[in-house]
C-alpha cells in the first residue's frame, strides 16, 4: 500500500513533499541509478539503488504490494533514451503487479501509445505540456499564473475531480454550474467511462457514477 | 517584429509549430550552442550558432527589433546550470531591448525571483508544473487529460484570456458565468492590474479594462 517512484529528476523532492502533505503516513520508495540517495534524508524516502527496468531491483521495493508507481524520466539520461527506459520500467512493473496504478512521465508525445501498451494508467507528457504552456504564455497574458495556481496547492484554487454528489444527479450541466458556484466552485467538465467531457453542451445531464472536474479552494466532494 | 528562441530542448519544434499555426508569416530565430541546426530545415526557423548569453551572439538575431524572446532551459546542460545560464541570457536580452516581451522557462521554482529581477515578463516553472501534475494525477483521475486539452489547441477546449467585452462590464461574476456559458465558454477568473483573481466571490463586479480568463473551443473576445 505504498508509493514507488522510479528514477530521479529534480521533480522527485516536490512530488514527495506533496504526497506526504496529502496522505497521512505515506510511505515512499525511490528507485534510482545513483551512487548515493539523491533526495535529502529529511524527506523520509526509502532509497533503493539500481536499474528500475530490472525485476530484481523493483522487487526490492516490494512492488507486488505497491498501490501506486510513478515512473519519471531520468534526468541523467538523454531525452531520447529516457522515454525508452521508462517504457521498459512500466512493462516490468505491470508484469509484477497487474493491479497497481502506474503514472508515467513521457517526454515525447509520440511515445504516449508505447506507455499505454506497456500498461500505464495515466501518461503525463511533460515535454508537450511545458512547450504548449510556453507557447500560449507568449501570446495570452495570465495563463501561466492560472495554471500554476490550479495545479499547485500552495495557494488559491486547485483542480479537483470527485464522484457526483446526490444533489447533482440528473441535473443539467448549466444548472450544476450555478449550484456549484454557490458553493464556491467552478464546474469544468464531466469524466464518464474514462472519457472527459470538458465544457459540454449546457443541457448535458449529469448521471450517477460520473465524476465531476472542477476548480475550488478545497475539495467539495 | 520577430520571435527569438534562446537555447535548445525538444520543446522547440512544438513551440515553433504552434507559433507558425497561430501567427501568419511568423518569423522565428533560434539561438543555440549546437554544431548544427537541431531543428528540421522544414520548420523554417533561422538558426544562429552560439552562446545566447553573449551580446555579440544575440545581436545577430536582431534582438533590438524582436517582439518576443523565449528563453528555454538548454537540455544539454545540467539542471542546476541551465537556470543560471537562462538568467544571464534574460539579462542580456533585456539590456539590449527594454521593451520586448520575455518569456523564460525556469526549472527550479527558487529561481523565479532571479528571472523576474533579470527582466522576464512571464516565468514558466516547467519543473514545478510537471511535478505537481504528476503528483495530482496519482491521486485524482482525469486531471491530466483536462490540462492537456486546455493547453493544446489540437482538440477540444482551450484556455484563453481577453479584454472584457462591453456586455460584461459592470456585471457580477456569477451572472457573467451564466452569460458566457450561453456562448459556449466557462469563465474562470479575472486578470486585473497584473493580478489574477481565479474563481472570485460571485458578487465580484467585472470592470472595464479587466481581462477575463476562460475556457472555450474558440476565442470569444
Ligand atoms: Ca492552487
Ligand atoms: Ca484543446
Amino acid at each position: 500500500d505504498h508509493f514507488i517512484i522510479c528514477d530521479y529528476s529534480y521533480k522527485v523532492e516536490n512530488i514527495c513533499k506533496e504526497l506526504k502533505n496529502e496522505i497521512k503516513n505515506c510511505k515512499i520508495v525511490l528507485i534510482a541509478n545513483r551512487e548515493e540517495n539523491p533526495v535529502k534524508e529529511t524527506t523520509g524516502v526509502h532509497f533503493i539503488r539500481g536499474d528500475s527496468t530490472k525485476e530484481s531491483v523493483i522487487e526490492k521495493a516490494n512492488v507486488q504490494k505497491a498501490s501506486t508507481v510513478i515512473v519519471l524520466a531520468d534526468s541523467a539520461m538523454d531525452e531520447r533514451l529516457a522515454d525508452a527506459h521508462s517504457v521498459l520500467t512500466t512493462l516490468a512493473v505491470r508484469h509484477m503487479n497487474p493491479s497497481c496504478k502506474i503514472i508515467a512521465e513521457s517526454l515525447n508525445p509520440e511515445n504516449i501509445e508505447h506507455f499505454r501498451r506497456a500498461g500505464a494508467n495515466e501518461i503525463i507528457c511533460t515535454g508537450e505540456i511545458s512547450g504548449q504552456l510556453i507557447f500560449r504564455s507568449s501570446i495570452y497574458n495570465g495563463l501561466t499564473q492560472m495554471l500554476r495556481e490550479l495545479i499547485t496547492n500552495r495557494f488559491g484554487n486547485e483542480l479537483y475531480s470527485g464522484a457526483v454528489p446526490d444533489y447533482l444527479v440528473n441535473v443539467e450541466f448549466s444548472a450544476a454550474l450555478v449550484k456549484m458556484q454557490e458553493k464556491g466552485a467552478i464546474l469544468l467538465g464531466i469524466y464518464r467511462d474514462n472519457e472527459l467531457y470538458t465544457n459540454p453542451a449546457p443541457d448535458t445531464v449529469i448521471r450517477n457514477g460520473d465524476k465531476l472536474v472542477y476548480i475550488a479552494k478545497n475539495t467539495l466532494f
